[in-house]
């Protein structure tokens, strides 16, 4: 078995979903599937490094139980038995919370997040804690992509795409507020959801900005969307909230009539190559019926790109009025034990009043309306995932503007590993609109299921 | 002093607003302020047990230094180097985070609350952390009511309303879901303000259920809106909310015109002395001018009272779907550090599903918009802020029926000390219309002002 773990030198997804049609029969088990994880665990961690804990004695004795729940008929869930990955910004009461700050070295809050409760409750495996950036934000912490090693595997959810691109769990947790979840899905080549606003209750998770979201990062968008609805079946949304809406099981495929094609701000910053797969698959898609709209045949589409010029401004004026409170605290704690990267984020929005934060979340209103008029127009929007592969350096998680819009709009995006450029993969991201996540699945299946250039 | 402070056998509430107009000529000193709030915490804390917590051997310096800043003209704001207290739910660097259960017994989160470190960033000065009810329900512990040490001074913001009752510090911050914040106010009295939902950043504090709130504890209007603006202007209200709406400075008295009498689901266990003093106070109302809508002469009041009659059933429902998964954890922790009381609540709430909770959310926001609509009919709704004064026996924090409505309707709610029954403090409660908290106070003041019944 080992020798074949060294074999793996190329990273694979490995759906549990998939799997598991072949549990209650007993031709596969939860313990197999674990097993070939631990592998992997054993191959991929040292190259790639996307765990900082992990809780392996464990893992073993219940996947076995898992297995017997399977064979009786009687799984908590279809992810019971499944490894999961949760970044380090949320909690569990079995392993600290570091949020990639020396700040937090050892610290546990003594309980799980609403999230992770709901995961083992299904009866996933928390195998380990995954690598964060700083606070979830810029400041890299090492890992490394399993596609290139000398290469980011984006951020700030580095740990979570790594281990999920790696094979060595189906899902891992991750969050978004500006490109955390789309940006490392799309650099480490697997399914990235950032669903609607408040749609997965984020209670015990560090990422209170409006705008940010729980999302999941998985092998499949089967595993993905499972993920998501185990998790608001037994949690909710965000408290108050109706939480995700959606079928018990991946919403089947449909094909979108008409699509929004975005350039956004990041347009420009776009490789050559992967600007030429994006108006491939637009060949492809108009070759396959679908009716394509853009900033030059649709007035609703011009509207929205001209709103979202300012979108990564705008997001970070609000995040940084939601955040400096915090980092006011751990500047006064240790200023040395702070990146630069963070402290100049906090410093830079130090001046803001709340008059200031209030027109913001009303310019934020005004863009997200714009966006929704667009439905009336097309089923969902695509563009890129990110500006290309990801880029080589470890020293920063590489540019998230693509990721931007949805994050600022409130919006379910899902980044699809159907592009490939320099040998890496490239995500096509689809987002959709606000409360219909299932709907963005459906075009998602669609598309996964449809001839794409590779 | 010592023998001063031995003589204060009654308890007596103290402005630092009403104090700080001889701050900026020396008159006054907030170390002097200081001083004698430390006598007032060695005579009354070994009585009550208001405090879990205190960190003073840095308070007189803070005390100097404020009073530096007042002689210059130049305070942080107008709290400070106001003493204040914390509930031990919210978080702060310096002090543990217990919250009221021995699983979190030295616990502490490394860093402030959004609310406290804008409290500290005001000037104010945290006195330390108060007393709550386990994870701020419904089991006490054992702090005492200043009125009658044989009495509870309500729950869970025990020690906030024990603390500011006794004069110990001007102001605390405590959090509301049922009655946690009003009915502690009213039996301690002082001035108690549940605010509107989501009006001040409750980030850092563990109180996630979506009809909570931050509230203050307050020895005067002033005072108790002085803290919650400082909050709001530096952290502002819930992410991605506007927050508490209103002046830099207490709202002028303003008499309304029409005024909604409430009696609600606590009408029937109110004490007969209780709806006296409302009723005495419901014709004086009367004779300066001001029309009393009731159930009687008004449908619009008469369909919320019919709306309200299952409000605590339907507040529990909500809460006990937002909390379970926290109490499964807490459970599977270490099940003989729990109460009965939360044992037994969080098992009512086990079955309940995401459609039964989607449906309780429908249901809340159906009472809210009946309540919406009274706006037309009147300028505020008052009723009892308790059934009756503080029940003797520390056994538990007494019944809480009279403040569900306010914290159902996510509205403002202030408890003012003008009635007495029993020779202990009983509160006029004035509940407000969404987001406009600062009306409310308004007519709070002028109802302060008004000759009532004591």
């Amino acid at each position: 078995m080992a020798t074949e773990a060294a074999d793996q030198t190329k990273p694979a997804l490995r759906s549990y979903l998939a799997a598991a049609v072949d549990f209650a029969s007993g031709r596969q088990t939860p313990r197999q599937f674990l097993e070939r994880s631990l592998e992997l665990f054993d191959y991929w961690e040292p190259q790639i490094g996307a765990f900082v804990a992990t809780n392996l004695p464990a893992a073993r004795t219940a996947a076995d139980r898992s297995g017997e729940r399977w064979r009786a008929g009687k799984p908590l869930s279809p992810i019971d038995g499944m490894p999961v990955g949760i970044k380090d910004i949320i909690e569990t009461v079995d392993m600290p919370t570091e949020m990639g700050s020396p700040l937090f070295a050892g610290w546990s809050s003594a309980k799980d997040s609403a999230s992770v409760r709901a995961l083992r409750d299904a009866g996933a495996m928390i195998l380990g804690k995954t690598v964060t950036t700083e606070f979830a934000a810029s400041e890299p912490r090492g890992t490394r992509n399993p596609w290139n090693t000398a290469h980011t595997p984006g951020g700030s959810s580095s740990g979570s795409a790594a281990a999920v691109g790696a094979g060595i769990v189906s899902a891992a947790l991750g969050t978004q507020v500006i490109g955390s979840t789309i940006r490392p899905a799309s650099f480490c080549g697997c399914v990235g959801f950032k669903p609607s606003v408040n749609a997965l209750n984020r209670e015990g998770s560090h990422d209170y900005q409006s705008q940010s979201c729980t999302g999941v990062l998985g092998a499949s968008l089967a595993d993905t969307w499972q993920v998501a609805h185990e998790i608001v079946a037994r949690v909710g949304g965000d408290a108050g909230t109706p939480g995700l809406q959606g079928p018990a099981a991946l919403p089947p495929a449909q094909k979108p009539r008409r699509l929004a094609v975005l350039e956004t701000a990041g347009w420009d910053s776009a490789s050559v190559a992967a600007k030429q797969q994006l108006n491939e698959a637009i060949m492809r898609l108009r070759a396959a019926g679908v009716e394509i709209r853009t900033r030059q045949n649709d007035d609703k589409v011009a509207a929205l790109e001209n709103h979202l010029l300012n979108a990564a401004e705008l997001s970070h004026r609000c995040n940084g009025w939601e955040t400096r409170w915090f980092f006011r605290t751990m500047r006064d704690r240790d200023a040395a034990k702070l990146s630069r990267n963070v402290m100049e984020r906090a410093r830079k929005y130090e001046d803001l009043t709340l008059a200031d934060h209030r027109a913001d979340l009303k310019e934020r209103a005004r863009v997200r309306a714009v966006h929704a008029e667009l439905a009336a127009n097309c089923d969902a929007c695509i563009t890129l995932a990110a500006p290309s592969n990801a880029p080589e350096g470890l020293g920063s998680t590489g540019n998230p503007e693509f990721a931007v819009p949805a994050s600022l709009l409130g919006v379910p995006a899902l980044s699809l590993p159907l592009f490939e450029v320099n040998a890496m993969p490239l995500g096509l991201q689809v987002i959709g609109f606000f409360d219909r996540d299932a709907d963005a699945f459906a075009i998602a299946s669609w598309l996964m299921s449809s001839p794409m250039p590779r």
